[in-house]
C-alpha cells in the first residue's frame, strides 16, 4: 500500500511493518482469536496522529488506536487490518493544575503513572481498572474501577479532550471550568466511543484530595446472598463507601491460589472508607451496623498504606485469579460485566451463581458491587466447541436477565467484539441514532471499523 | 396550515391557536422580544408528542417544547413560529424507586414538585435553578443551581431519558443501572441539546437521601476579591461545601430592596453544610478557620429548617431582587453566566466588578462560586440603542475573559438565541462537528429552529 509507504517516510523511527510489533498488538487479555494489523505507529504528537489520520483517510485503510491492549471485548484489535496505532509513546504528564483539581495528560499515561506524578501533590486520580490502563483507552471504553462507587467513572471524571477527527481535523471539546451549558456534549460523546468516532489525543481529567484518613477492611459472610444485601442496605442508607467489592467463594479460591491468600473460601466484602479520621470511624462504625444483620463475620482492618496496597493489589489481580481456578495456557476467560439496579443485585448475583451451577460452567464473581456491577470469569476451553457454546448461552442469559432487570449488559469494558449482539435488544430504536453519528464523524468507517455497532443497519 | 388544522382535530382541546394562550407562551423573563407561535400543543402522554412530531414533520412546521419558560437566553421561543410544545400538563412523577435512588418523571414536573412529593421518602433531588423549572427544560438546558458544588449539575443527574426524534421516532436512552459501557452516550447528547435534537418525554433522575444533619450561615467580607479568595481555598482544601454562594454588596442591595433583607451592603458568602451533625460542625468549623484567613465577619448560623428556607429563598430571588437595583418595567435584565477554572475565580470577578464601573453597567454579581460560575444582571433599558451597546460590549467582554481564563462562555443558562454569537469561539473546529450532529438528527431542521448552533455553516 503507497500510503504505508508514505507513512513511513514522514513518521521514521514512528513507523513499523515488523512482524513482531504487529504481533504484539495483535493479543488481547480475553478469548478472541489475534488480530494482526498492517502496520503500528507509535505518534509522538497530535500532529502525528493527524498526519496518519489524513494519510490514511485519503487510502481507506482501517486505524485502530491502542493504549495498553486491555480491554476485554477485543477493542483494540484491528480486525480489519490497517494500522494500529499505539499510545505508548504518547505518554506525558503535560500540567497538574493542583490549584484547579485537574491534570492534562497525553492518552498514553497509565494510570499507575499518573497518581506516581501526583505522589507529591496531595492529590490523586480516582480510576482504577485491574489492569494498568491508559487514560486514552479508559475514556476510549467508559471505564471504572473500584472506587467509581464514590468518584464516578470515566464519565464523570474529565473535564475537556483534544481530538483528531476521521478527517485529520483536531478538535477540542469541554474546558478547564468545572461545568458548561455551552453546546452539544462532544466530550461526552467521544468518552465510551472506543475509538469508532475519534482520536483521543489529549485529556483533562479531574484529580481528588488525598483523604486525611483512609481505613480498609475484609469481612466474610455465610452467603453471597447475605453479602450483597449488606451491601444493598449500605448504598441505599447514603454510606459514602470509597470501595465495597464482592468476591465470591470461587474467587478467593482463586486468591489463594495465586497468591496464597491464606483467606477461608467464603464471600467476602472488601471494604475502604475515606475521610477525616472521625468521619472513617464514624462509617466503618455504620457499616459494621448494617453487616451484623447479615452475619458478618472475620472483620479485620487494614489501616496501614502497606496493607491496604496489598489488599487492592489481590483485588486488582481478579483477571489472573481467576485463570488459577483452571490453570492451563488452553484455557481463556470471558468476563462477564452486567450492572443493575442496585434493588435488583441480590437476584442478579444469585441468577449467576445457580445458573453456573446448573450449566456446568466454572466461574468466579467479583464486582463492584456498590454500582449494582459484577463480572463472572468464566475459563472456558476455546477449542472445544460445547464449552464455547454454554459459555456463550451463559453470557446470553445473564445479558438477557441485566436488561430484564433494568440494567445493561456492560457496566464498564464495553461492547468491542463481543457485545455487539446485544447493541440492538438494550437500545432498540436509539442504536440507529448511534449509527447516524458514526455516519455523520466517520462517513468512510476508517475508526476501528467493525467495532462497537453491530454490523447492518 | 392543513397540518395545525390535522392536530386540531387530533388533539382536542390539547390544541389551540387561541391568542392568549400564544401569547403566554411568547414572553421570557430576559430581555429578548416576544416571540408568538402559530399554536399552543399541551402533550399529555408520549405519544401525544410523536404525533404532533410526525405530522409537523410532514409540514415542516417548527416545534419549540416549552417547559416553565423561565430560560435566560430566550431558548423556549418560537421565533420562527410553528407549534410551542407546552409540558405543563405532562407532569406525573411515574415512579420513585427509593430502594435504587431514582424517580422517574415526565418532563413537565418542576423541581419542588418533584421534591414535595419526595417529602415522606427521606429523598431528595438537590438541582435547584431559581426558578421552579421543569425538569424537561433544566435537563435540555443542563441547569445547575447552588448545590450543583456537591451533587454535579443535571450532567451527572440523569439515568436515562425518553425522547421523541424529529421523524417522531421513540428512543430511550441510558438505563435505571447507575453505569453503562454500552455504545454512544446519547443520553449526554440530548442533555443541554435545549431541544434542538430531540423532545425528552420522560426522564430517570438520582436522588440523594436528606442529609442527617444540615446547617447554613451566611458571612460578609471587606471585598468581593477576599469571599472569592476565601471560596477558592475552601474548594482546594475539598471541604465537601453543600452550596457555597456569592452575593456582592449590589445584590446584598437588590435583597433589601425587594425583601427588605436587613443585611450590611458588602459583599457575602451564603453557605451550607450537609452530612452527619459531627461531620457538619467539623465542615463549619474548618470553614471559618479558612475564613478567618480573610477577614470573616457577622457569621450567622441557620439550623433551624425555616431559617434555611428563608435564607435559600432570598438566594432563589436573585433575578428578581436584581431588578431592584433600578426599578421600572421599561428595564430588563440580562444575565451572564461565565465559568471559569476556580483558580481564576477572583481574577474573573474583580475584573468583571472593574469593568462595570468603568463602562458605567449597573448589575449585580451573584454566584455558584463553588463551580467558578457567576451571573453579572445587568439591568439595562432596552429601548436606549447606547445601554443596549454597552450592555452587549460588557457581555461581550467577559464571555472573552472566560474564554481566556480556560473557562465557559456559558456555565448553566446555555446557549439559545443570546449566546450563539460566542459558539465559534469557544468551541472553534468542534462546532462543525456539532452541526453534523444536528443534520444527522434533524436534517429538516424543525426541532426549535434558530437556537444553540449559530447561522451559517
Ligand atoms: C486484569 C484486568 C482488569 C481489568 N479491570 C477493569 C476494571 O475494573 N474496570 C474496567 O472498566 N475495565 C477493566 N479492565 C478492562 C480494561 O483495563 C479497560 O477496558 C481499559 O479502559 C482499557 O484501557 P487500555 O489502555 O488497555 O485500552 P486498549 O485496550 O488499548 O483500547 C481500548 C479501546 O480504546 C480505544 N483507544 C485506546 N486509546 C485511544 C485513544 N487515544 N483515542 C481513542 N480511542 C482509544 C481502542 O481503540 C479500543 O477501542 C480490566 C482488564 C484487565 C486485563
Ligand atoms: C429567577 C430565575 C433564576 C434562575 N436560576 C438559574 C440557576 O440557578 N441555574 C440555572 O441553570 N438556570 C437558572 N435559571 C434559568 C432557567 O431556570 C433554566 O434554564 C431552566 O433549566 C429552564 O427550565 P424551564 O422549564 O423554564 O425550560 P424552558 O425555559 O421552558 O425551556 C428551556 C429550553 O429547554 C427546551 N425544553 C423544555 N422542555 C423540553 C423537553 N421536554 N424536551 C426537550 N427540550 C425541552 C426548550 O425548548 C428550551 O430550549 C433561572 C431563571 C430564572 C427566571
Amino acid at each position: 500500500m503507497d500510503a504505508l509507504k508514505d507513512l513511513a517516510e514522514a513518521l521514521g523511527p514512528r513507523f513499523t511493518t515488523s512482524e513482531s510489533a504487529r504481533a504484539q498488538n495483535a493479543r488481547n487479555e480475553a478469548h478472541f482469536p489475534d488480530a494482526m494489523p498492517d502496520a503500528v505507529v507509535w505518534p509522538e504528537t497530535t500532529e502525528d496522529v493527524a498526519l496518519t489520520v489524513r494519510t490514511c483517510a485519503a487510502a481507506g485503510i482501517p486505524i485502530t488506536p491502542l493504549g495498553v491492549g486491555s480491554s476485554l471485548e477485543g477493542q483494540h484489535l484491528a480486525v480489519k487490518g490497517g494500522v494500529s496505532l499505539d499510545f505508548s509513546r504518547m505518554n506525558k504528564v503535560r500540567a497538574v493544575n493542583a490549584e484547579d483539581l485537574n491534570a492534562v495528560v497525553q492518552p498514553g499515561v497509565t494510570r499507575t503513572q499518573l497518581n506516581d506524578e501526583l505522589r507529591a501533590t496531595g492529590l490523586f486520580f480516582p480510576i482504577d481498572p485491574g489492569a494498568d490502563a491508559s487514560l486514552g483507552g479508559m475514556a476510549a471504553t467508559r471505564a471504572s474501577g473500584t472506587m467509581a462507587v464514590r468518584y464516578g467513572t470515566m464519565r464523570e471524571n474529565i473535564l475537556a479532550l483534544e481530538a483528531v477527527m476521521a478527517d485529520g481535523t483536531v478538535i477540542r471539546t469541554g474546558t478547564q471550568a468545572r461545568k458548561s451549558s455551552s453546546g452539544y456534549d462532544l466530550t461526552h460523546l467521544l468518552i465510551g466511543s472506543e475509538g469508532t468516532l475519534g482520536i483521543i489525543t489529549e485529556l483533562t481529567v479531574k484529580l481528588q484530595g488525598q483523604p486525611e484518613a483512609t481505613a480498609a477492611a475484609t469481612c466474610r459472610f455465610d452467603s453471597v446472598e447475605d453479602a450483597v444485601n449488606c451491601v444493598i442496605l449500605t448504598i441505599q442508607c447514603g454510606l459514602p463507601m470509597a470501595r465495597i467489592e464482592l468476591v465470591d467463594e470461587m474467587m478467593v479460591h482463586g486468591f489463594n491460589e495465586m497468591a496464597e491468600a491464606g483467606l477461608p473460601e467464603k464471600p467476602h466484602l472488601f471494604l475502604e472508607f475515606q475521610g477525616t479520621p472521625t468521619g472513617v470511624t464514624e462509617q466503618a462504625a455504620m457499616f459494621r451496623e448494617i453487616a451484623e444483620d447479615f452475619g458478618v463475620q472475620d472483620w479485620k482492618e487494614a489501616t496501614a498504606t502497606e496493607d491496604r496496597t496489598a489488599l487492592w493489589k489481590l483485588r486488582h489481580g481478579a483477571h489472573y485469579a481467576t485463570a488459577a481456578i483452571r490453570p492451563g495456557p488452553q484455557f481463556r476467560t470471558l468476563a462477564t460485566d452486567v450492572c443493575v439496579p442496585i434493588s435488583k443485585l441480590a437476584e442478579a448475583v444469585t441468577t449467576a451463581q445457580d445458573m453456573a451451577r446448573k450449566m456446568g460452567v466454572i466461574c468466579t464473581i467479583v464486582g463492584h458491587v456498590g454500582d449494582g456491577n459484577f463480572h463472572c470469569g468464566v475459563r472456558f476451553d476455546p477449542d472445544d466447541p460445547n464449552e464455547v457454546q454454554t459459555t456463550q448461552d451463559f453470557a446470553g442469559k445473564l445479558a438477557e436477565l441485566a436488561l430484564t432487570l433494568g440494567g445493561t449488559v456492560t457496566g464498564e469494558h464495553g461492547i468491542g467484539l463481543g457485545k455487539q449482539k446485544y447493541m440492538s435488544a438494550e437500545h432498540g430504536p436509539a442504536l440507529a441514532y448511534m449509527r447516524a453519528v458514526k455516519a455523520a464523524f466517520d462517513p468512510q468507517g476508517i475508526l476501528n471499523p467493525g467495532k462497537l455497532l453491530p454490523p447492518g443497519n
